[in-house]
């Protein structure tokens, strides 16, 4: 069973350009889903974030950057098929580029915004990682500012850190390392493709952390759940405490409700993508994956995809 | 150029066995280069481990686990290839195996042991992680068991810390996490393709851990490198810096420093592996790859990696 790899990664190797008074660079992140959460928050933002559990996916956010000498200090970000003004990446940059540099950044998404695949954080850490290459600064930098911005717009609050560990992942102590300590759930090798499928319209993840009543049913719900994970850490059971955490919040709608009660009856593992209006399901071979994609294509469209660099 | 995915990974997929009594699992690690270090020993092994700075290979060990019930533990290893009895595996798996159970562990390592690829850490750290799946553990279980067993064989202090980092790492706190404190070193997209070189005999980390006067110089020397290091952390920087450890520590033999400044000439980074008669070089395209290989084979075998799963 040994002999072949069961793994491979390899990159595209593109070389620097010749002009040294032009420096560009590519970032990459994987997306996250979460699927349980308690919000948590103190005054320092490298110790707010949240507890809770996710997995990284392959489809995440890739980012070209340029940065040249400037007057002043100009940052432009551009997410492909966005409109709306990338204000996370750009307070994120701002803490990085230096006051007499122009930034230029192109950020593609793989997924949806607003869905729950954590592109806003997948995107501004992308974007702050190909800027620390030109910078000769650290991955912690990329890190601690991709965070901090996404706490301040509250557009996530364990999405950075989840990314930060691969695989699946729990957060046992909320915030960024070292501050806040990240585990991995181990999955068997028949675990890493998921089937995704937006089934309702964007959900604000700042909508929901500014209603102190979702906030409340969150914390003791989303404890619970992480209490429940840490005695038996499976990936089964992530996907059963996960649901349990949609139904006892009510963050689920009925139509997702009903989408997960269908994929549970294949059987396959499937819950609420945290907090999209959105289903994320567990397929373990071919036959699962279609019956999977059969179920959801009534509800909106699906994607399949693997986990990201998980052990 | 976000068009097409620069990295792809999949796993292969294998179905858990359908005898419930008898279960098995697979566990991967990557190999781990150190390029200079400085020993950090305290009472607690979480704690003990080094300072400095690796890249995590895409070249690395395999393991394939069984466990059954049993009258009593038992655990039976077998590297492939290796004759030596496996005593760091197994006093690792010792902390991870229940009285009532016998564990069946084959591991196939990429790599040659005693060279510096990490190997000890690798197949100890994949068998545990094999366990830590069957045995519904989690990964930090899997990490301190693999570190311990290391540590106390002393057949490496950082490689389990700098595997958990993955990618180029920087060990800025010793020992492993949450103790310890791991930074990625950011890499450009074309400095992921390294080029490996055995050239003399093998070399046991424990002999030169158990010298005083080498502990000593490899301290000094390796909290100097890591300090430049943090100032300008770049894989090049990191080549330099590694250079200038090996020549500062003395552990480079003629050959290597012969080899290594053969290699400049071309010119690429390259430096000893610690802690192994062995070279690793820094190749950005095929024209580099083929100039590398021509001027190690006269020295050894050569192999090509990649860095594994660095941002």
């Amino acid at each position: 069973m040994c002999e072949e790899a069961p793994w491979y990664f390899w990159r595209r190797v593109i070389r620097m350009p010749e002009n040294p008074s032009f420096k560009d660079a590519h970032g990459f992140s994987p997306g996250h889903i979460t699927g349980f959460f308690a919000p948590f928050y103190r005054t320092d933002v490298l110790r707010t974030g949240s507890y809770g559990a996710g997995v990284c996916i392959a489809k995440g956010a890739w980012a070209e950057v340029e940065i040249e000498e400037a007057d002043q200090r100009q940052i432009c970000v551009k997410i492909e098929g966005v409109d709306a003004e990338p204000k996370v990446s750009i307070y994120a940059l701002q803490n990085l580029i230096p006051e007499n540099m122009r930034v230029n950044a192109r950020i593609k998404l793989d997924m949806p915004v607003s869905q729950g695949f954590g592109m806003s954080a997948a995107g501004t850490l992308s974007a702050c990682i190909a800027v620390c290459k030109i910078l000769k600064k650290r991955y912690s930098d990329a890190l601690r500012c991709a965070h901090a911005a996404e706490v301040h717009f509250r557009t996530g609050l364990g999405d950075v850190a989840g990314i930060y560990a691969g695989g699946y992942e729990m957060r046992i102590k909320p915030g960024i390392p070292p501050y806040g300590i990240i585990d991995r759930i181990l999955n068997l090798p028949d675990e890493t493709e998921l089937v995704l499928c937006v089934i309702g319209k964007e959900l604000e993840t700042k909508n929901v952390l500014g209603n102190p009543d979702a906030v409340e049913s969150c914390i003791k719900a989303g404890k619970k759940c992480l209490r429940k994970l840490r005695a038996e850490p499976t990936v089964r059971n992530f996907f059963k405490l996960s649901f349990e955490f949609a139904i006892e919040t009510g963050l689920a709608s009925r139509e997702i409700k009903e989408a997960i009660i269908e994929l549970h009856k294949i059987p396959v593992p499937a819950s609420m993508i945290m907090l999209g209006n959105s289903v994320f399901a567990l397929v373990r071979n071919r036959n699962e994956k279609k019956r999977v994609k059969d179920v959801l294509s009534s509800y909106g469209s699906v994607t399949a995809t693997h986990v990201w660099a998980g052990f």
